[in-house]
């Protein structure tokens, strides 16, 4: 190639990454190039001690006292603080709880409840569907006749934001597309039209530094599971800014929520901090996991953090464009790095078949309906080799049409 | 003592108790009687290796992978089936997800929207505070009107059913008294009135057999972590009656409850089934923990559970009744076994000091304020002898009043 001084070279690439030694905190198995951090992140390797701990000392010995004593009960505080510091939030502004799901109905509802007298929920089509749905759920049981309006297009947001809008909500990167919107834009844009911002960072919280406090977002929500590293269906987080809290209640109003949780009285009076988004009883195991999987934060530059994610990012592309449009691959994410997340997807034909031969061959991305194949890129245990060996073996694929084998077309559960 | 023939021989109970294997099953502190299972159920000993294996191969290993390998994604259905088989619940009736509080919030959304044109809750004023939070909360949301109407006394249930009474909401065992409603007869006056009943079955699944299906119920809840084991904040369970199934939306309408939901459409479309039920990605250590635990019960006898719990209850009421009136206890758990769950909770003075007085001695229970001592018996692992021993350390601290001592009468966070 002519064009080197653009070229990332991976060897050199390697060499010269700041965040190289955090790959040995991690668990990783031998002879997987594993692309899909996006969807679960690997395991870290102090996680293991830091459960059997709780379950070999603080249930299983201490017992019941281990709510004081282990400090259980602030479990959804401690954790929330570490993502409050990555996340760019004031303190006192995240727990860590539920689902995202959940915490999307907690938010939204009380969006709404803020914002009276407007009918309309602005997100987009191509938004993860859980989102959308809960969106549903919550519309049809406050029942005010609010209604989704859905952009087709990232462009097409600001157009659709007016006066009778009361929230709007978006995935900060696209689960599919790892399309980024410009999330202190978009949050001014809304404002000026009084409209309310929820911002569902499941695809950046980990992925890459964020500003809600300097977006003056008003909610934010996300995932514990994918880049920070949490475990399978870990406790996800919510954000709410702080001049909202205390102003109204959100429904799921669970003890944990209550000013006093442990007094036992009979009627509710929620919380005026973030408390008042607890609902029940933390998941202990799953929340210590989350824990310690945060610890592995306080070191990280999330500057470098984002340098390298897009220098991954910009390496597979790089590679793939060699071959590409020969062997029907089409980029679905921008090539600009302002507009995306930390991963990188494609469209084509037989697309499902094409990520199980490179499971197969241990590069671990997947597919998302109807024709994507998706890639997220980790920069805390993902090397520059790993990036140009997956992409690699991506043309191997291709060229010798090595998905065309049946076993390849077995759908699972989960795709 | 001369009528031997109505006491209880903790030895001879022991040396014929046919649970008594289960206890080797558990692990237990050295030193401790642990009568708050009730609370937080003792942990069982192939716990460790099950979440270990998770940590290790499923997640470390296995990673995304495994939501098909380890089948993590039906988690939520195959922990369900394990607790519908001691809940006399049909087959696809259960499924295990979030919390108590959350669930409740699903089913009492649903149970009103199956029945509108009636305006009342009713439930109890000594139910556990979450449970009238979240009937204050989806009763707000939802915006009809609906309100809550508390009786004082259980006697006075019947005589608030009415024909403008939408859902009666009961917690099956009292948290504090112990007591015990008699779940057929209250479902059958409740349904005569054309109202749907809810059960909250904390303090009763795993502590005794329950007969959902006999009773008609229609939804129910609880709690897996105090009689089923499942670990601190493990996952909750909830019952739809199977006539209920498909008939209606509950709100909190995650991707987990749509009837496809890796399709990833943009519209929600609910599971016809148990399902439509799940809101958000199951959390994977806490189910793995919880499965595991639901194990033990496909071994037990649910006839000699309750027969050991009862005769457990009552060794301890009979050796309390010795001191209680002189050293200011009061029983309020009902003496007749029909009558309670599985703990005994006194009414005393100070009762905060001499719960951390006992603690300190090793006997485990807890305090409710603002005057309840109370104990629970789990009959999987505790013995005759243990709770004999309980008793006679309580009295030794109320008679020499060790529990006058400042270090008991500091509070934690949790009481």
């Amino acid at each position: 190639m002519d064009n080197t001084t653009q070229r990332i070279d991976a060897a050199a690439a390697d060499r010269s990454d700041p965040l190289r030694g955090f790959r040995e905190r991690f668990h990783l198995p031998e002879g997987v190039i594993y692309l899909d951090g996006n969807s679960l992140g690997a395991l870290p390797e102090s996680v293991r001690q830091r459960v059997l701990n709780t379950i070999d000392k603080e249930w299983g010995v201490d017992l019941i006292r281990s709510w004081n004593t282990a400090d259980w009960v602030h479990l959804p505080q401690r954790v929330g603080a570490c993502i409050a510091r990555i996340i760019g939030a004031e303190e006192g502004a995240v727990v860590a709880a539920d689902s995202t799901s959940i915490n999307l109905f907690k938010v939204l509802s009380a969006a709404l409840d803020l914002n009276p007298g407007r009918s309309k929920i602005v997100s987009e089509r191509e938004n993860f569907p859980t989102d959308l749905y809960i969106a549903e759920g919550v519309a049809k049981q406050i029942g005010k006749g609010h209604r989704l309006v859905l952009s087709d297009s990232p462009e097409d947001i600001p157009g659709l934001l007016d006066e009778d809008v009361a929230v709007l909500m978006l995935t900060h990167v696209n689960y599919r597309t790892g399309y980024r919107y410009d999330m202190a834009a978009l949050t001014r844009a809304a404002h000026d039209k009084g409209i309310l911002v929820i911002w569902d960072l499941a695809h950046s919280a980990g992925a890459m530094p964020v500003d809600l406090s300097g977006a003056e977002a008003d909610f934010a929500i996300g995932c514990g599971y994918k880049y920070l590293n949490g475990g399978p269906g870990a406790p996800a987080f919510l954000y709410v800014n702080p001049r909202h809290h205390g102003g109204f209640r959100q429904p799921l109003s669970g003890w944990f929520g209550h000013r006093a949780p442990f007094d036992f009285d009979s009627a509710y009076t929620p919380s005026n901090k973030i408390e008042q988004y607890l609902c029940g009883t933390p998941p202990v195991l799953a929340m210590v996991a989350m824990d310690e999987a945060m610890a592995i934060w306080d070191d990280v530059d999330m500057a470098a953090l984002r340098a390298k994610s897009i220098a991954l990012c910009d390496l597979f592309i790089q590679e793939i464009d060699s071959f590409a449009e020969r062997l029907g691959l089409r980029l679905v994410t921008p090539r600009e790095p302002e507009l995306r997340g930390s991963q990188v997807s494609y469209s084509c034909e037989n697309g499902y078949a094409i990520m199980q031969a490179l499971i197969a061959r241990g590069v671990i991305g997947d597919f998302r309906a109807p024709d994507i194949i998706r890639f997220g890129f980790t920069p805390l245990y993902l090397s520059f080799a790993e990036v140009e060996k997956a992409a690699a073996i991506l043309k191997d694929i291709l060229e010798t049409s090595a998905w065309d084998a049946p076993e390849f077309h077995v759908r699972g559960a989960v795709t």
